[in-house]
């Protein structure tokens, strides 16, 4: 017997011009608190694009721009504060992964009791159940590679442990992913984020939990980031890739919540919550080449399945020859996208975080470290961490 | 601008055993009213078994064991009354497409006013809205061709005027897809079933409202149809087989729900509207080989990607070169599983039938007919007809 689940609520629009459905489509409330983090979308005008469509249609809005990269649980419950003195009846996460993370948390507690720590499943949360629901949530993402608009999970960050963790609120009840948005993303940060969004197809791809579903969509964004991210990364205004990014980023958002990341992901959080200035894609793609040659040593028929979507693979050749084209592949992909001599050091890592960063990754990683389909060790994190060094 | 949507609320279970789930998910009442047709469910058991789990976790129950194939209005509005006596608050909807259907229909008029025909868009519907939601509903297939588990769509005749009609009641809150529960289907079925699933996710990518996501999911349920439909048809317990093609088909239901049906589906409820012993999967078969050639014409690039997707497209060859080989490879999965000599004249229809064909065509096709790439006028369609008799 082998049963499947698929569950994804959320109303998604997406496509060039897409923020044009705010001006039409039924919203769940009266009064918005919008979540943001303010500096990149003000400048490229989208803040004030979103607030004047709202003012159009006579939606109130009360303004909360203080989220920061790696949102932390202080943010999550000032927030909160704000939208339940302000009586907010719905929530707008508008900007990247952290804002609508953000407001995620910030939609549960609004309505619900306690501290948002209390509702962490792992490390030092209180692995409490929510209550009641939260507040309606609208996410427009500004970026592609989260794809957080079409899942219920937010990333947190506890600043006392350094812990970050992903924590599930609810899915969004509409999204709107319009790749214009994201037109102004620098090169870095373009690439940082469409590996992001690579990561999360990959993972649900080789995670226990895949399933027939999510396979489908993980494949489809996997083969969109390889054919378009080192375009959107080379000219920012190629509406084109930066729509196929955005489609792959939707596509794995919904990828991870049917099926699961893996132990990347979990090591990645240790990082980037230990060092907060470290983007997340980053990070990942900082790993990458180690966590995924083991892995590939591991369960080749599956990475060969990859090679063969991206059209790398040999027909006839062993798996571990196709899987091993896979790697190369993902090598070359870091090359056309700039970000191919990254390295843990750089961001002042040393060969004496390895114990602390094992111990961390081993603390959050109750979900996704479990979901490799092979057992990942202490000596195996340590031999990950040190070869990305 | 280009702007897609994409919604599927409905939860969905899927895969072999996914039953077992109705012992423990949450259900969205306490007392259902089980809609279905009765005969094969209870002859394989099936029904026996659904009733003993439900008493098992104290759910009450009420029988409407009444749906006839090409359910009519009359059935819907009887079931109706039995849900408002019996004070149902959810229903159970069991069976092929037509229970499922009926289920849907009859879970909005629990709750809204008047005839279900009222709330028909098309023909001699009434075109109103619902003035509030129907009942919960969840949906549990025994066959593998309608999809109508990932979708909010009913198809209800009415036999005064012959009319078979799609209308937009809502989406179940919860489907359960067991493909064991189709094992006892004849060959003559299976093939009938699994035909209308591949036409669902191939007039769905053929649509002028195609979507990236409805795409993805629609190469994959034409690729499946192709792989194991014969296997099904030839051997009704190979469970591989069997479970592929639930898949398909579910995949198929979410596909014309975000994309849309075209004329095919259109000319086939004029079909078995004025001969409702033609099963909808059979009239499917009996007019697409007219119907694609025609279309193969039209937008050969199309059908082209088809065929590459199903492994039949010769690279460097013409669009146009491609698409005929995929209506070769329709064919021969025709042949494949032996419904390859059916005509129209089999069920009684003759050159006379074709002018009033027409007419109901055009007068029920205000949503599918023109969902195609290109016109489809009287002569067209009188051509079509004709090559099917």
């Amino acid at each position: 017997m082998q049963t499947y689940r698929f569950s994804i609520p959320t109303e998604l629009f997406y496509g060039i011009g897409a923020l044009e459905k705010l001006k039409t489509e039924p919203l769940p409330g009266e009064k918005a608190l919008v979540v943001t983090g303010g500096n990149s979308i003000r400048k490229h005008g989208i803040l004030d694009r979103v607030l004047t469509i709202l003012a159009g249609r006579s939606i109130r809005t009360v303004l909360f721009d203080r989220v920061t990269p790696n949102p932390v649980r202080e943010t999550v419950m000032s927030g909160a504060e704000i939208a339940k003195a302000e009586r907010c009846d719905f929530v707008i996460g508008l900007g990247g992964g952290s804002a609508i993370d953000a407001a995620k948390a910030i939609a549960m507690m609004t309505t619900n009791p306690g501290d948002i720590w209390d509702y962490v499943q792992v490390g030092s949360g209180g692995r409490k159940a929510f209550p009641v629901r939260g507040l309606p949530l609208v996410a427009i993402p500004t970026t592609a590679g989260t794809g957080t608009e079409g899942n219920p999970v937010g990333v947190l960050t506890k600043t006392e442990s350094g812990e970050k963790v992903g924590m599930v609120c609810e899915f969004p009840v509409k999204s709107i992913v319009d790749p214009e948005l994201t037109l102004g993303i620098v090169p870095s940060y373009t690439a940082f984020q469409g590996f992001d969004a690579l990561f999360h197809s990959l993972e649900g791809y080789l995670s226990v939990r895949s399933t027939p579903v999510s396979d489908v969509w993980a494949i489809e964004g996997i083969r969109n980031i390889f054919s378009y991210l080192p375009a959107a990364v080379q000219d920012g205004r190629n509406l084109e890739a930066r729509t196929a990014v955005s489609f792959a980023s939707m596509l794995a958002g919904m990828v991870i919540c049917i099926s699961s990341c893996t132990g990347a992901h979990t090591i990645e959080h240790s990082l980037s919550g230990k060092v907060p200035s470290l983007p997340h894609g980053e990070g990942l793609i900082l790993i990458s080449r180690a966590f995924h040659a083991f892995g590939a040593r591991r369960i080749p028929e599956r990475y060969a399945l990859i090679a063969d979507a991206i059209g790398v693979a040999v027909p006839g050749e062993s798996d571990e020859r196709n899987a091993a084209r896979f790697l190369d592949a993902l090598e070359e992909l870091k090359i056309a996208c700039g970000v191919d001599r990254l390295r843990l050091s750089d961001h002042g890592f040393n060969e004496a975080d390895i114990p602390g960063l094992i111990e961390s990754t081993l603390i959050i990683g109750g979900g996704a470290l479990v979901r490799d389909r092979y057992p990942i060790g202490r000596d195996d994190l340590a031999a990950m961490l040190r070869a990305s060094l």
